[in-house]
Formats: C-alpha cells, sequence, structure tokens
C-alpha cells in the first residue's frame, strides 16, 4: 500500500471515509468483526462492490487429497482449507428501482468505523441515485461476544427530499463465488461451491439455510430473523422466500422525506459433524430467538460490557505517537476477537478475518498470540490450549506413523490433523511442540491454573518430552542432539542442533519434570514413573548448545556461522522476498535469515545467554535478518530493546505496527496477521517494558524510545492485575487486590503491596555499541517515517 | 519372485515353456524387443491376456501440470510421461468361430524364445479349441535394427487334425486401456487415452492411423501392411477397416490339415513434432514400403548381421555357472536394444521394455549404462552424449532458473527439461552433471572421437564446469566447498562436501581445463579464456574431500560419520525398502546408505584414495548400506573384488545378475532396469577384470571368484578391440589390428603387439581382513543358492 494512511485516527476506533474499490479487499480484513467461533469480513452489506466475501464459521473447513507430484511415506494425505458458511451480511437496498450501488448515482458521504469499545463497524452513507433521489442509509453491526453464533445488523434508511419505495432484500447467501480463492486448481474447485443443501425453510420473516460438506461431511445451519419498523403511513411489506443456497426477506416501505425504515437482522450459525439436518436447524432458529429476545440494545450493550472488561487490564496506552496508540488498540481488538469464544477450537493465523493460510492455525499462535492472551485474557488462552490438548489423539497417531514416540502437533492443521504439505518447513519443524509446551508452561506460571495443569497441561507436557526423547540422540560424549529439523526460520532446514528448538526442548524437558513431580497421581496415570522424570532431566541437562568460540557467537544451529554469506550486494530490492525469486536449496545452504530463530531464543530462553552474547549475536544476526516473515520485526524489537538499541527497536515496532495497516507484506487482503498484531504488544511490554517471565516471577526493565513518552500497560498475575507506567525517568507498578507479589525491575527486587503505586526510577542506559546493520535495503524504516505516511 | 528359475538355460537365448497368467506382465519385460527408437513389450500377439500392453516411440511423451500441495520457485513445473503409440502387435485368430485364447480351449504347447543373436522373439503354441480343432501356431517377431521405425511379425497358423477356417484380424489399436498406469489420478487421465484422432485411412491390404497429443503436440502415424501366403485351394480373403483408433487387416482361409496359412506383418512407426499428418503418414507408409522390399528374410538377415557386428566385441563369455552366462547376455542384448537406434533422443531406466520411471532418463544411464556402451558400441554411446548436447539449451535455461552459471541437466527427463518434483534428492543432486562429464571424459578417452570434443564434447565440460563454479564457495582458508547438495545416496539429502559430488565435480573442471587446451579455437568460440582455465585448475586443486581422522575413513559427505547410526537391530525384514515405512527426514539425519556412494567413489576417482583407504571405506559402507536401490550392488561387487574379498564380490554380482530374471526388486513389470543390467558388465570388467579407466590408459586387475573358471571379453579402444581372456592363474590379453598399445596388469605395464596374444599370471591374493559385515538381513544371498533357485 503506498500513499498517505487512509484512516482516521482517534485512540478508540478506526475509520475511514470515501470508498476506493483498489483497496476493498484490504479494508474489509482491518473492518471484519469476529468473536472467534463466527467470523464476517467487512463486507459492504449490499454484497457489490466486493473484494472477498467472507463468513467463516470456526472449524467448519472442507477437505481435498493432497498432490504430490513425488510420495514420500508420511507425507500427509488431506488438506484442509475454511470455507464460507452462508452469508448472513447482505442487505441489498432498492431506491424505487434502482439499486443502491456506491459506483452509480453520487455519493455524498460514505464512513466507515470500527469502534474497539463498542465492538461494532458502523456505516453512514448519503447517496443520490442516478434518478435523482437520495437517502440515508446507516448500518452497524456486530458480530456478538455474548451470543457464539450470533451476528446481527441494525439498517436504517431515511428518505431525504423526495418520496420513494425502500426496497430491502435481506439474504443469506450459500456458495458465493470468490475470486482467486486458492491458486491450486483442485483446492479451488473444493473451495468454490463447497456446500450442499439438504434443507431450507421459511417461517415468516425468518428463513434458515441447512448445507452440507461433501468430503469433511459437516453439518451447518444458518436462520435469520428480522425485526422491521417503519416510521412511514404504512406498515412495512415483508415477504421471505428460499431455495437451496438462497434465503431472502424482502421488505418494502413507501417512505417521505424523513422516513425511516428500520432493520434489524439477527442471524444464528450452528455446525457439527454429527447432528441431524433437523437438530442443526434448530439450533441455529433458538440462537436467533434467544437473541432477539435480548434484542439490537440487548446485544449492543452485552457486546460493550464484555469489552469493557477485556480492556480493564488489556488496554495499552501509547503518548507520543497517535497512530501507534490506534494500532496497538486495533491489534488488541482484534486478537481479543480472534479468541474470545474460540472454545475447544483453533485460532488461525488470520484470525476469522480471511482465508489466508487456508484458515490454518500455526506455531505462531502459542509463540506470538497466547502469550498475550495469557497476560490479557487468560480465560481465552486456556480453551486455546485445552483445543490444543483435545487434539494429542491426532498427534500421538502423527508422531507414530513418523517412527516416534510422544505426539507430535501439526505444522498447519484447522482440526487437528497434519495438513500441511511441504516438509522441508514443516513435518521437520519438530520446535511446534516445545513452542506448545512453552505456551503451557507459561500459561500455568501466569494464571496459577492448577485444575487445567492436571486436566491438559501436563499431558501435552509429557507427550512432547516424550517427542524430543525419541527424536535426538546422544553422541559418543553423552551430548543430546537433534539433528535433521528445521528450526523458525524458514530460510534454512534440515539442520542439526538449531540452538532454538534444543533450548526450548530443554526447557520442555524440564517443564515436564517438574510438573510430573507435582501431580504425581496424574502422571502416574499417564504412565511416567520416576525413571523417566529422571531421564528428561538427565537429557535436558545433556542438550547440545552449539557456540562457535572464534566468533563468540552461537551459530543459528551447528555450522551456520562457517556457511557462505547471502550475496546480499548482488541482491536487488525487487528481489524480496527472497523465497519468490531464488529456489529454497539455496536459500538453505547459505547465511541468510527470513525471520528471527536465534534472536527469538535470546528472547524466550533468554536466561540460556550472558548479556554480551546477547549484544553479539544480535549484531551479527541482524545483519542476516531480511525480514521476508512478518513474525520476525517483533522479536527484532524485543531483543534490540534489551541490548540496548532502543531507537532501532522503535523502528521494528513501528513495523510490526504497520504490517496490516499500510500492508507491508502486500497479503492482508487474504486476512490479518494476528502473530505481528500480538507482536505489537511484545514490542511494547517485552520490549521497551523490558518484560520476562520465569520460573522465580517476572521481571521487567522498562526504557522507553525518544518517540514515546510513556507506555502503559497491565498483565494479569493469578487473579490479580499489574498496572505498569512507564515514562521516560521512572516507572509506576500498582498491584490490583490479592496478595503482594514480588517482581524484578532491573537488578532490583521490588515486593508489590495491592492497591499500593510504587514508582522507581530507570537507571541510565548503559553504553551500547554501533547499531546494527542491516542486509542491504532491509533496515526498517525510521520511525518517525514509518508514521508519517 | 519366488520358486525356481522359470527359464530355459541356454547359452544364447532365454526361453518359457507354458504360461503362468500371474507372471505375464513380468515376462513382457523380459521378452520386450526394441532399437531404442521403438519398442514393443513381449505382449502376446493376440492382445488377451496381457499385463501391460507397451509400444513405444522413444521421445514421445504427454505432458501433465506437475501438482504441488505447496508450490516453491524453480520447483519444475510440467511432467512428462511415456505413451504407448497404437499398437501393431495385435495379431487376432479364430478357429472356426472360436477365439484364440490361451485361457480357454487346450494348449498342449506354449513355447517364448528371444534369440540374443538373431534378435528375434519367437513363439510356438499349438491349441485345441473348445470344439476340438487343433491349430498350430508359430510367430515370430523383431523390432529392426535396420529399418529404425519397423517391427514385423510373421504369424504361421496350421491346421492339424481337421478342416477349419482360421480368420486372423490383424491390428492397430490406439489408446489401448492400461491398468494402474500411474498412482497420481491426474496423470493417470494424460496417460489413460492420450491421442487424439487425426486421420485413418486404407489401402488395400495396408492402413494408417495419424494421431497427436494434446498438450506435448505431437504428431504419430502408424502403418501396417501384410504379406499373406497360404496353402489353401482358395486364397485368403482379405479386407481392411479403420476408425480414429483401429485400424483392421481381416485375412481368412479355408483350411485343411496340412495346411499353412502365412501372414508376414509390417509395421512404421513415425513421430514427430512440427511435421503434418499427411507428412507423418507418408513417412510411416514409406517406412513399410521399404521393408517389405527386403522382406522377411532381408529383415531376418539384416537382425543377425547387426547383432554379430555387435556381439563381436560385446560378447562376455562366463564359465562356471551357466544362469550367469545366459544373464550377462541377456544383459548386453538388452543394453544394446535400448540405445541401437536411440539416436539423439534419450535412453530410459527402463529402455523402451516399460513405462516405468514415467519413461524417463536419469544419472545412472550416463554413470552406469553408457560405460558399457562406450566400450562396446561407441558409436551408440556417441549418441546419447550428442542428445545430452542438444539438451544444453534447456539445461542453460534451467541453471540460470536458479541463479546459476553454466548448464543444470535435469534430473529425469524425456525431452531435456527438468520433470521431476521431487527436490530433495533431484534439483540439488548435481551430481548428475559431472557423471555426464565423467561419460563425456571417458568417451573421449576410450574412442579418440576427436569430433566428437569439438563439435559437443567440449561445450558439455565447459557448461558444467562453469556450474561447479558458481555453486561452491571458497572458506576463508581457500578451500572449495560444494554445499546443500544431495549425492547419489537418496537416503541423505541437502549435505555439505559430499566426497563423490565433490570428486567428480573435480574431474569435471580438470577435464574441462585439460579440454579447453586441446580445442583453443573450440573454446574461445564457447568465451573460454586463458583466466576462466586457470580458474578450473585453481578451483579443482582446492576442492574439499573431508576425511575422518579418529575413524579414519572419508564420510560420506562433512560430518556424516558423526551421526547417529540407524537402528538396524530393531528394523524387522519386511520393513525394507525404509523408503516405504520411514519417513525420508529420519533416513537423511542417520547413517544409513540407500545405494552405493562414497563407494562409488571408490570406484569412479579411486585415484583419489589409497588402497588402505579403500579397504576400510568399503567394510565401513557396507555395514550402512542397505541396497534398497537396484544400482547399488554391482558398485558394491567392484569394489569388494577390488579390495581383495572377492567371494563377496561374487554374491554381489548374483545379486545384479537377478534383479530383473528373479524380480529381486518386484518392478521389473514396469521394465527391466538398464542399469543394473549394465552392472553386471561393470561387475565382471571392472569387478573381476579389475579395468580402471585413467588418463594414461587401462589399467586390469583380473581376478576371478572361486565360483568361476573363465571370464572372457572385450573392450573397444580407439577403432580396436582388446580381448581378455581370465582364467584363475593367468589371463591372455590380444589387441586386434592396429598400433600397439600399453596397458597395466597389476602393477606391471604391458605392451601388446596387434594380433599376438599375452599371456600373463594372476599375482597371489594378498591376505585380506575380516570379510565385511552387512546390516542385519541385507547381506546379498549366496552366488550358489542365488544361482540354484
Amino acid at each position: 500500500m503506498s500513499g498517505t494512511y487512509p484512516f482516521t485516527v482517534h485512540p478508540w476506533s478506526i475509520g475511514l471515509s470515501g470508498i476506493d474499490e483498489s483497496q476493498l479487499t484490504h479494508r474489509e480484513s482491518v473492518f471484519a468483526l469476529s468473536n472467534g467461533h463466527l467470523g464476517w469480513r467487512g463486507n459492504l452489506d449490499e454484497g457489490d462492490p466486493r473484494g472477498i466475501p467472507g463468513s467463516y464459521l470456526n472449524g467448519v473447513y472442507e477437505e481435498y487429497p493432497m498432490p504430490y507430484a513425488e510420495d514420500g511415506y508420511g507425507y500427509p494425505e488431506n488438506g484442509q482449507h475454511v470455507i464460507n458458511v452462508p452469508n448472513g451480511q447482505i442487505l441489498r437496498l432498492l431506491v424505487d428501482d434502482e439499486p443502491f450501488d456506491v459506483r452509480r448515482g453520487a455519493l455524498t458521504q460514505h464512513d466507515q468505523c470500527l469502534d474497539f469499545r463498542a465492538g461494532t463497524l458502523h456505516r453512514a452513507v448519503e447517496w443520490t441515485s442516478p434518478t435523482g433521489r437520495t437517502v440515508r442509509v446507516r448500518s452497524t453491526r456486530l458480530v456478538s461476544l455474548a451470543h457464539r453464533s450470533v451476528a446481527a445488523v441494525r439498517y436504517e434508511v431515511e428518505a431525504v427530499d423526495a418520496p420513494m419505495t425502500a426496497t430491502v432484500q435481506s439474504e443469506l447467501v450459500a456458495n458465493e463465488a470468490i475470486p482467486d480463492a486458492h491458486p491450486e486448481g483442485r483446492v479451488q474447485r473444493t473451495v468454490d461451491a463447497p456446500l450442499q443443501g439438504v434443507e431450507h425453510v421459511v417461517f415468516g420473516s425468518a428463513a434458515t439455510l441447512v448445507h452440507r460438506t461433501p468430503t469433511s461431511d459437516l453439518g451447518i445451519a444458518v436462520s435469520m430473523d428480522h425485526v422491521v419498523t417503519g416510521s412511514g403511513t404504512t406498515d412495512p411489506d415483508v415477504t421471505t422466500e428460499t431455495s437451496a443456497d438462497l434465503a431472502r426477506t424482502t421488505i418494502s416501505l413507501r417512505l417521505e422525506p424523513g422516513d425511516r425504515l428500520e432493520i434489524v437482522k439477527v442471524i444464528g450459525h450452528e455446525w457439527a459433524a454429527a447432528v441431524s439436518a433437523a437438530g442443526l436447524r434448530d439450533r441455529a432458529e433458538g440462537a436467533v430467538a434467544d437473541a432477539l429476545r435480548d434484542g439490537w440494545d440487548g446485544l449492543v450493550q452485552q457486546q460493550r460490557e464484555r469489552l469493557h472488561e477485556y480492556w480493564t487490564c488489556a488496554d495499552v496506552r501509547v503518548e507520543g505517537e497517535p497512530k501507534l496508540q490506534q494500532a496497538v488498540r486495533f491489534a488488541m481488538f482484534h486478537i481479543f476477537q480472534a479468541a474470545a469464544r474460540a472454545e475447544l477450537r483453533s485460532v488461525p493465523g488470520k484470525g476469522l478475518t480471511g482465508a489466508g493460510y487456508d484458515g490454518h492455525t500455526f506455531w505462531d499462535f502459542e509463540a506470538f498470540v497466547l502469550p498475550v492472551l495469557t497476560s490479557t485474557a487468560p480465560a481465552a488462552a486456556e480453551q486455546a490450549l485445552r483445543w490444543r490438548h483435545s487434539t494429542l489423539g491426532h498427534a500421538r497417531r502423527r508422531a507414530q506413523l513418523l517412527g516416534l514416540a510422544g505426539a507430535a502437533f501439526p505444522w498447519r492443521t484447522i482440526d487437528g490433523r497434519e495438513s500441511s504439505g511441504y516438509w522441508p518447513a514443516s513435518t521437520i519443524a519438530f520446535h511446534l511442540n516445545a513452542d506448545i509446551a512453552f505456551a503451557v508452561l507459561h500459561y500455568v506460571r501466569s494464571t496459577g491454573d492448577d485444575v487445567f495443569e492436571r486436566e491438559a497441561g501436563l499431558e501435552i507436557l509429557v507427550e512432547t518430552a516424550r517427542l524430543w526423547m525419541s527424536l535426538g540422540h546422544r553422541d559418543a560424549e553423552g551430548r543430546f542432539h537433534i539433528d535433521g529439523v528445521t528450526g523458525p526460520d524458514e530460510y534454512s532446514a534440515m539442520v542439526d542442533d538449531n540452538v532454538y528448538t534444543n533450548l526450548m526442548a530443554q526447557l520442555n524437558l524440564t517443564g515436564a519434570a517438574a510438573a510430573a513431580k507435582r501431580h504425581p497421581e496424574v502422571a502416574d496415570g499417564l504412565g511416567v514413573g520416576d525413571d523417566e522424570i529422571e531421564q528428561w532431566a538427565a537429557t535436558a541437562a545433556a542438550m547440545t548448545v552449539p557456540f562457535d568460540v572464534e566468533r563468540r557467537v552461537h551459530p543459528q544451529f551447528a555450522g551456520f556461522t562457517d556457511k557462505q554469506r547471502w550475496d546480499f550486494a548482488n541482491t536487488s530490492p525487487d528481489q524480496y522476498p527472497l523465497q519468490e525469486h531464488f529456489p529454497y536449496f539455496d536459500l538453505y545452504r547459505k547465511q541468510v535469515v527470513k525471520q528471527a530463530d536465534l534472536v527469538l531464543a535470546l528472547y524466550l530462553v533468554g536466561d540460556a545467554f550472558t548479556a554480551a552474547e546477547k549484544e553479539r549475536a544480535f549484531a551479527y544476526y541482524d545483519a542476516l535478518t531480511v525480514r521476508d516473515s512478518s513474525l520476525s520485526a517483533a522479536v527484532q524489537a524485543v531483543i534490540a530493546a534489551e541490548v540496548g538499541h532502543v531507537d532501532l527497536a522503535a523502528d521494528y515496532l513501528a513495523e510490526t505496527a504497520t504490517i496490516d495497516l499500510h500492508d507491508l507484506h502486500e497479503n492482508t487482503d487474504a486476512g490479518l496477521h494476528l502473530a505481528s498484531l500480538a507482536g505489537i504488544w511484545l514490542a511494547l511490554t517485552a520490549g521497551f517494558g523490558g518484560m520476562r517471565d520465569a520460573e522465580n516471577g517476572l521481571r521487567f526493565a522498562p526504557r522507553l524510545p525518544s518517540q514515546l513518552t510513556r507506555i502503559a500497560f497491565g498483565v494479569r498475575i493469578g487473579g490479580q492485575t499489574l498496572q505498569l507506567d512507564i515514562t521516560p525517568s521512572a516507572t509506576v507498578y500498582l498491584l490490583s487486590d490479592g496478595p503482594s507479589r514480588s517482581i524484578r525491575h532491573f537488578d532490583e527486587t521490588l515486593v508489590l503491596s495491592p492497591g499500593h503505586a510504587t514508582t522507581v526510577t530507570t537507571p541510565p542506559l548503559p553504553a551500547v555499541g554501533r547499531r546494527p546493520v542491516q542486509p542491504p535495503g532491509r533496515a526498517p524504516r525510521d520511525f518517525a517515517a514509518a508514521f508519517a505516511d
């Protein structure tokens, strides 16, 4: 995206005036509404023009056989792709006999606004038809946080200057055509018209469509009902009709100037794998009836309440750059939307804002998004981890197929089965198992949720620990190695002793051992005896962590620093992302880093490195990291801040904060990047807040960059909230009601009493070396410049 | 294949009595006829029962888009698959109104015999129909070595005991159904009915079908004509009809007992990419007319002459095991068939005996088959290398796409374009480029063919040398490394400094430098200056060859010997081949070898190793090598013989010699393994003959295993033939007319005068260590046991 920032800058909302058809798809992602169970892209009410129509139910996908040019043992056989469920967004307006279309007639007002506190998308339109009739349209939509399967729209039409007949066609549309849904023809065919009609019914102004997916064999029922009021002299005329793929309620009213037609449309969505069509239909219609009892005002009120509760801890105040303030609340709003009601389903990489990555969840959910949820919305974090736990059966079978013990979680999936066909960066990217274990350990430490640990957490830790035991081996000297795996950086593959993987596996093993000791009876039920616990501990102690003595830096993996450096000097700016211009084998065999890998280890397993090692490693890897992945900048921000390059950290933060709003990777069309949205929070809290979590509690090292005058945020600890208010020279810590807690502020231990603000000063910044240099052309934009647009 | 050896043992033919329907597909491969341009599997004349119908024209394939679960830059986009051309084998017989079918009635005789000197497949049948009519059928077929596009059949029917009407339907059949042609549905559809009818014509007893392939856009014309004679009282009745996919000549004659109907059917085959249908038709009909002028006897005579010429040098006499004698002539016959008239086309891994490997050629043609041709049929070898040269344009474009200089030849192809979708063991198996260069160097050294070197050889050497220069890099100490490649062993991938690859690249660079110096004006035309030549030489000198000082063995690649050993003890016999029971990533990261890799380097680049290093390395790798590839046993035979384990070498030879005839890999159905057939010759000549080729001439170290009393073979040197006659205690060398030549016999230099036999004794076998041990259950069968079946 080029040009100036298109959005209105406001601390608690994001708005847009006018309409730019070429940017429509991007805006649909930005303005998406979701509760984690149901997602609506911000398509225009009237359906046209449109970028990519999107109405998703978490867990609804279609399956297709995965194609291989040459097959191999253990290659996953079936792919999964999120599909559109019947679309209830549609409200088409006719002004007399002229269809309302922003591309025709005269559009004198077109404003959209996503409100982070209200949880609604509002639209205000004034339009004059080609025949000269002027109308005002106001629509407000929400995807309910209180009613999991419900979306609702209030749609108002007002005649401005002349009498007219306003006719609204309110629809449910199944099997809408999706432009270029997938590059692979076979998948395209799967996604194109994925639903088979099972049943369609009408009751007065209500209608329900029931469909099923042919291969994944899921049933889906979508139901709508309407409350219609008009200020005109006659009652609105309402008729409803249905066919297999369409339900349509037509509402017509004669309006004099100043008259208004108001429609509240409530849509209920249900799906299940093994429920009868009649059962699904009843559930969907029940959800609509339930929401209608609360009424529009009730739905709006519940929405505000849920969000108010969330923002109490999750809000991050940033002073010094209003667009950054907007960006971080935008991010936190979408993270909450993605997970709030996911409830034992996966959270896709794009949330429910688009069908990018086929609707799959990846390791970055646990590594990037889950820490944010754990600290700000722990109930949602728990649900996400319980979903992983519910997929252990699939993960055990996958491990067994691969000849391994324990559980091997899938690289990408919707329902828990491996759905990735690309092995060098998928099947063997085993680190994701440690990332999940890490998320479990962090969640339990943060919340003290002993019930979760016993019911779900321990089993994840045990099965992933068993995986590592079978995956690695001891050398003649007794050192434990993990060979032939791929770390987070996708420009390396099939490497030995990836430092990130080994250190995370080490945490996994020690964490599993400690948890098993805490719950001996549960461990016993999982077949874990003292011997096994000892082996985990011994293996963790024997873990190999390669170090390049000559260069005094940790190699990303054994031998990495001896490899040939990528020829950055002869790589032109238009050859990025490298993966689209060079073959993987060439990237794999040279020193070039797509995304933080060793640097991610510096963050997540920071205690394994000295401060000097971190500083050297950060500089070494910054010179090799091209950030062709959206997952990198946030981590670089965190470590840049830690090693004292605070202004560089600010530049990385600015990049992270603009990835979706500025569409830096030119793929926000397919949905928002949840992990890089989470990265904004990580850069602020772990970067400038210096927040680290360890066995012995939270540590902070708050230090602002020159561009910011204040950062304030909260984190949940147990049932309490710890608020930090960071200004350049001091930090105020405030703990909510509950027990006292000790934390560390730089080298100092503070005992915080609940309700008492503790103010401590920021020590001076130690001398730091030269600002690290990035590959030519790959330095992050300057903070000010990034937000100037 | 289990049970006893089914074939009749004869030194110059292979025969079979009776018919076993379950083995039909295997026999069709064994009895295939080909001249390298046209191939017919040994299907029964009457078409049913059948295994896999096969009529191939070298270079005729269909193309299909290659499927990827996840795409990547530079992945080859289109696959190629050999297809059946219209089948002219079919001669269906009706005895009165009863179709002749070996599964019905009474089959009192069914003999088939492939004659290595005649180049014909003969069949003798006596059959009594269910209604009691007895006929004798004799058919003899050939694929002409003299007429490249012609096959011919003489088909005789004799009434034995009662009058009858014999009706023969002689056909050309297009788009025959092929059982399970390909596991991938998309390819299956491509191959299933690949031909579109363009034209079909009848002239008297002749008919022609013209087709085209929709995607690869090739035109194919197949024409047939018949010479019919009968000994009955009436003339045979002959009628011909055609439709798009069928031409049928029906020949009918009333026979009294003792009467015979004889049909000579001649079939001409033509194809081209850019020739009109009329042009192709005329060429095919012209070829038939031309062959008919020579007549059946002429065709048979020419066939014998061509083969006689070949056998003069190519024959290998083996005494001590008649089945081995048969096997080696079987092998040499099929190698000649595969290449004799290939003429600027590729030689597929299966020759034209089946559609296995999709009809693709691989590196093993140059590494295994070409040396045999160079030494026994150099004109065919030259054609094959000129074909590679003709594909340099494709190879240069592929290198460019991969960001490399020079030429990158395809891992698998029919027409020279990369057609492999499986990258870890394909795109990055760059060694194939050195294998091709090696074949060029060996051919030029053996033949002294200066014209070839100037016109084609030098350019191949130059472009492959340039590839290595761009693929490798110098480290800080100036050592040259080739990182991230795959060597011959497909149970390792993406490794650094594969010893085989590096040593072969070294030969490639020095060979290119020497050839460029020999032809400075040609080199100049290729842009090769003195600087570049010096760089090649310097790079060759700086080539890294890793050595494990501790274990005193060359690692297959840097770090190989430090890897975890495969857990052979816990691998059960039914888990082989490993690739079908374990994921590749696990094979890749452990010490387990599918096929000779370092041991192939011991053979092809033997001078890079001391005798002690070879002995240690052979034992080390024999303990890790599971021979899941048919390419391994022959190489292990060669090196086992060199290091003194002569009886182990004999066991490996026996395995190589029985791969196809005993169907050891259970896939001979899809065609013969040309490279392992060539391996028989390599095991005998390079193994027990100790033959090595180097800059300074041929060396021999003949030594027989206890099971053999004599091995005699010839090799071409320049225009001469050198004959060796090896008995346990002595070897007789005999050079044909031409200049004297010096060779080495063990450590002795012999100057051979043409026409004078030189007899030298075999030195005593030095003491050798313990017989190397193979992984449990993977030792080769004992020589005697292998041939006892």
